[in-house]
């Protein structure tokens, strides 16, 4: 396959990810090379990854726990406690070797330590190579708020290895599946078409290819999300809330990023269909897709009051109002569009029947 | 006086930088105003501030505990969960009233909250004015390493008001001055002499302009510190590690910023004697200078164990390797010099005698 060079980074694929990783490594003379893990990719897929690295370096491994619940600051002081200890300098680098909480969190602590130390990121889950994998955003929760602490920082490159992917259960895939289908959702009707017909996920590799591209030519437009990358929140602001509630209310099981921006990306169908346009087969066709695949979440009603009031916590919004990405059709969205409060609950209820 | 306008903000001096502000504020329609003040400027500044201010907006006052002691990232995380709790979105905007502490925490909580929002540095200490003003560096200390963790992010605008330095006392004020008589060490030798005479703080309006001036020029030809901008550095290599060390010890009486680069700047003028040409006579000047105001730092065998200890974590240290920036002579500095291990311990017993 093939790499995507950008002004700032660049995204190798497969076979030549290793290559672009050991010229890099070679001309770059770092101090030391940290590889930051957690405890699923340093059994599964540390020891691959360092197979493939040629020439001799100085490793040091930094390990954190899995898990959602783990990516806020006092994780990152730990992180940067360790870096500090073990002597990284400003010609240090950080590998992330993981999932979105590895390279969302490393990231951050590699920008903000010592002004700035290159990093590079090694997504490990499908959610990440898609998603986290291109643009640039890092960060980390704060209490239930997600990436409420983060920026924007480049990694030196992203190397996408869809090997990887044969460490991750069915419902992890099926998770990080649900931004593939967005990708089609907000700019392409024949790549969403394409991908309704998957049913393995033995042979997703050009797929995920063509994911990363839609997701880099919107990032290098707008890479600091004034207007047209806000599209790619389609289904996010209602996913993030429904996340976040599911992450803090003790009487939940966990919901995954993509189980809960899916059933996101319904709700904000059904806004879209009475406020911007998509036609009654469209939405139908939507929730008929997602229902399938992710089947539905349950919602009492005290649930929907405590996600409506997460809402107006949710990073993208601006002067209390609430602005959403909605769609014009299948392959097309529009971006700050005021939803009434009333219509919410009324997406809720569509959703559950 | 003037305003010095930079590609990426402003500095406004006196009687223009709150019509500047105010110009600014009417302009950009931010959804709240937050204000970053310690429980000093809180008392002192934060009333002919804000009688400075026309128009009608929404304020919200954050308090913080003044000292180093909280720059710190626990203090970070309490300020975004404020922010957070009074619904700052990504229209606000947070001006940090204060000194450095104020100002360098301040920015990197703003630079990092929502992936950034605006900030406005208003320094009112010295130290600040002539330091902190310009060049973008936010950040915060990890344990006793300072500024450990933060990263380049440029303020909207900085006000240079002197009158704040009315607030404070003498200490604080020869503090801030090291600074000064750094940049004429560094850059101007006309400026050295000229600080030299100086002998009342209340006539410093035009030695702060030159100040930043100096500090602006050496920052817009290398904002990411690549080569040029270590050198203001000097003094502060080992004045950094001096500060630290006084900081953790329990037995010290706290050492100000510019008391410790006092200390660090005479250490590192007789390495520049040694190592890259500084004459006698321009130590001796400098020596006696330092002596005169700030007086001498006493150094028992023990601590300057701990010092040099600390020295190799110091966050310009790369490799392994200590580099400094020493003096050719008054008013011209040079970069990335390696000094041996013994003259260390000789750079102090010169001070001390």
């Amino acid at each position: 396959m093939k790499s995507i060079i950008t002004p700032s980074y660049a995204v190798h694929f497969n076979e030549t990810a290793y290559d672009a990783l050991n010229t890099h490594l070679a001309a770059a003379n770092y101090s030391k090379v940290f590889i930051l893990v957690d405890e699923n990719t340093h059994e599964y897929c540390l020891a691959p990854f360092m197979a493939q690295i040629q020439g001799e370096y100085v490793f040091e491994i930094i390990e954190i726990e899995s898990g959602e619940i783990n990516k806020n600051i006092h994780t990152c002081t730990q992180v940067w406690e360790v870096l500090s200890e073990l002597d990284a300098d400003r010609k240090s680098v950080l590998i992330n070797l993981g999932g979105g909480v590895v390279t969302d969190l490393g990231g951050f602590v590699a920008s903000s330590y010592k002004r700035g130390i290159d990093f590079i990121n090694v997504p490990t889950t499908l959610l990440a190579m898609v998603d986290a994998s291109v643009g640039g955003k890092t960060g980390v929760d704060l209490g239930s708020l997600k990436n409420q602490i983060g920026f924007i920082s480049q990694p030196k490159m992203v190397l996408v290895v869809p090997d990887f992917l044969g460490t991750l259960g069915e419902r992890q895939l099926t998770s990080g599946f649900a931004e593939m289908l967005k990708h089609g959702l907000i700019k392409d009707r024949n790549y969403w078409n394409q991908l309704k017909s998957v049913r393995s996920f033995d042979e997703l590799d050009a797929y995920i290819l063509d994911s990363i591209i839609i997701k880099n030519e919107v990032v290098q437009q707008d890479p600091t999300e004034q207007s047209l990358r806000k599209i790619l929140n389609f289904g996010h602001t209602l996913g993030h809330a429904i996340e976040s509630h599911f992450l803090e209310s003790k009487e939940h099981e966990l919901l995954l990023h993509g189980e809960a921006i899916a059933a996101g990306m319904v709700l904000e169908a059904w806004l879209s269909y009475r406020l911007t346009g998509l036609l009654a087969e469209e939405l139908e066709d939507i929730k008929a897709t997602f229902v399938e695949r992710y089947g539905k979440v349950s919602f009492p009603a005290q649930d929907i009051d405590a996600i409506l009031t997460l809402l107006k916590f949710d990073k993208k919004n601006s002067h209390g109002n609430i602005n959403f990405v909605l769609l014009q059709n299948i392959g097309e969205a529009q971006i700050d569009v005021q939803v009434p409060d009333d219509l919410l609950r009324e997406a809720f209820a569509y959703y559950s029947e």
